[in-house]
């Protein structure tokens, strides 16, 4: 028979099992800490009918989506969880109960061009708390706790969670009178960490006719020292030149007070005023957490406030403050810079049981009671010899192996060998099971990212 | 703004927050479940090049398949977890060790023509343990352990397990001199719950150009009484007359056997001489699991011995056997026969905060004490009504609201409220801990289905 050469498409993660594993503890710890917030999980389809996705419409979004017909649907694969959600809160509004909160964590589509690090299938793990025509502030100060415990849960500590609030810069660029070129200095401003003061005033001045002493201002402002006691303290100077920025200024003061009650140490947090995410869908707080070590990179988890998640479905105002992580490549990023893991090293199963017998019942029996106590356990039973058998489990990284022959079933004990040491001895079911348990426990402490 | 009316595509399951709760809590029995028995979590992309997925090609499954061009690539969207596996393996052959045992649970797709109970999204639950040219029987009785363990574990009480070897049949046609009709005979007795022997009988006479002692020796076989240890002691009978018959037999003993030793009760298991399994694929062991009070529904967890994976794209002789649970149609079918546990009604929380104080911080301080002890809290700071929180917490279905305010604050207690028994007291904070430990703790012992 003539073969097909087995491929996986390009920019499509794969993981070899142990690495499969690592990438399913991060779900695993992202599912438990936003349950923990109150979020219900929640699925959409990976398919949409294209009208409803593209409602929006335009941009390079459009050009990257995978879309296509079938029979007489017109079809197109989710580009993120934000449009499904969209949807969903429109299509289900009068069956759900707000403020609702949920998480959503599923793979999104976009067909960019491949490259090293860029996926055409990715995770998204996102949050979102929906109000319904209003949702209190103190949202935005719980959402920082959420990123901080999620990410300190997976062993990261070198990170930032920085923030800001669209209505301070707003508010700002009006009471210099440049309302009307508002989204361009922002999109401008962002750039300040990557190009630098010079350019970014250089960029002011020339494209966006900007007067020198607005630029110095503008300069000024978005610089301000003192870390965040400073910049609140400092911001509370520019009060009364403006109502947005009046609302910003006090909106950024009640999260930045909030968040130290929500358990965020000053440590891991910092008010940036460069911060403007570009769409400008965002109105309030906006949220980037970066990788002190690894700035390159760029944000691992951003979001904030937006006043209409669903308005091109809906009349209703439906408020909301979300983020995002991008967890592929987060994954990827993790593995690249050596930040997995790797000890101890991930593996399918605790024990492996080698019978020695040639009937197997006594072996059954015994992984059947392993199992009963939550114990991941795998008989090898193939006709191999001793020690191709001893070769797989250490393949495998199984911690135990257990023979069981005539002596043992005699004796009522099993033998258990722990790889790691090479320690064996032959003792009573509960014996072996208490050191297995110890074992694994300890096993257990491991984070899924070590710095 | 124009709007677009908000819609789901028909064939996609969109569940409301509690009925997705109920889901994700059969997807943490699978994923638990199967790695009690040592395998490892897998995940394969949702697209693949559609030389590669279509490999086997022709037949229904490719003109449900939604296939379609992206520049220059040709593209399609998995139909089945077994092929992207098959895939996997030989592609990573050189990395994997064998036995290889994987689970993997995701979305694959069928542009079905749409209709009740049908799905063109749907999850698949598969396990399959993979050998490197050979693979012991012992596997194939272990596979219905794992099979009664998850329905089980679900709730799952009124259900058998089906087991056959093709070898068997494959064997008996071949002493009755049928080997080169044996598919075709085993397609018309694999109908014979469902049109009954004389139909069948005459299907093999017409249709097949059976004798009618050959049709009498086949539904005689077919239908062989005295349960398990009848049929495994009439088979015995038959032996001597076809090696693979004898082989067939031989398995069957074997499996049989030791299935209670894996933890099966009888009353969950029946031989079943009838089942065959449409696919040529399948060469020894098989199984069909069916709900005893509705059997109309087919089999909801199928699968069975193969001796060749990846025969479309590699040599290796890669043996393994497999199951499969279709896990959007058994929800939807759990919830369309009333099985499904809505007590207690799945709830996004374990306790909402009521903060009764202009300052938020002692409120927040107690949500995140409360997380620290693994309860999923939600506060409700939205300028609402008191009712209105009620209500919301009512609505769903949280069971305990708690309210801090200054009395509470300046007596260092909180005030817990039952919402199910109305009670309500004034307590510590680790009496009222204790209080909702214990009633949380309750609430787990319910299942997902209920018969």
């Amino acid at each position: 028979m003539e073969k097909i050469k087995p491929r996986t498409l390009s920019g499509f993660m794969e993981l070899l099992p142990q690495k499969q594993a690592q990438f399913e503890r991060m779900l695993h710890i992202l599912r438990q800490t936003y349950a923990l917030y109150g979020f219900a999980p929640l699925d959409t389809p990976v398919l949409e009918a294209s009208e409803v996705l593209l409602a929006k419409g335009g941009g390079e979004t459009e050009k990257q989506i995978y879309r296509f017909q079938k029979g007489d649907a017109d079809l197109a694969m989710r580009f993120d969880l934000t449009v499904p959600l969209a949807k969903y809160v429109a299509l289900h509004y009068g069956q759900l109960t707000f403020p609702f909160r949920r998480y959503q964590i599923g793979k999104v589509y976009r067909g960019e061009r491949a490259q090293r690090g860029r996926f055409r299938e990715f995770y998204q793990a996102d949050i979102d708390i929906i109000g319904d025509g209003q949702l209190d502030i103190i949202n935005e100060a719980e959402i920082p706790s959420i990123i901080y415990r999620t990410f300190t849960s997976m062993g990261l500590q070198r990170f930032k969670i920085r923030i800001n609030n669209r209505k301070v810069l707003s508010g700002f660029f009006a009471s210099l009178g440049l309302q009307d070129r508002a989204g361009e200095v922002m999109r401008t401003i962002d750039k300040l960490e990557k190009i630098g003061p010079e350019q970014v005033r250089a960029i002011l001045l020339d494209e966006s006719g900007v007067s020198p002493e607005q630029a110095q201002q503008i300069l000024d402002f978005i610089t301000l020292p003192g870390g965040t006691a400073g910049i609140l303290s400092a911001l509370a100077g520019y009060k009364g030149r403006d109502p947005l920025l009046d609302q910003g200024i006090d909106e950024l003061q009640t999260v930045a007070r909030y968040m130290g009650d929500f358990g965020v140490p000053d440590s891991h947090f910092a008010i940036d005023l460069t911060i403007a995410r570009g769409l400008d869908y965002y109105t309030g707080t906006v949220y980037e957490t970066t990788l002190l070590d690894h700035p390159e990179i760029g944000s691992i988890c951003s979001g904030g406030r937006y006043d209409n998640l669903a308005e091109y479905y809906t009349d209703k105002q439906l408020p909301g403050v979300g983020i995002s992580i991008g967890l592929t490549r987060l994954f990827f990023v993790l593995e690249d810079k050596g930040l997995l893991n790797e000890e101890p090293p991930a593996c399918p199963a605790d024990a492996l049981i080698l019978p020695m017998t040639d009937d197997l019942g006594p072996a059954i029996a015994l992984a059947t009671r392993l199992r009963a106590h939550g114990l991941r356990v795998q008989l090898h039973c193939e006709k191999k010899k001793f020690k191709a058998k001893i070769t797989y489990a250490d393949r495998l990284h199984i911690p135990f192996v257990i023979f069981l022959g005539e002596d043992e079933i005699r004796q009522e004990v099993v033998t258990l060998k722990q790889l790691a040491t090479g320690e064996q001895v032959s003792v009573p079911f509960d014996a072996a099971l208490e050191t297995m348990q110890a074992v694994l426990a300890a096993r257990e402490q491991g984070t899924v990212i070590r710095e």
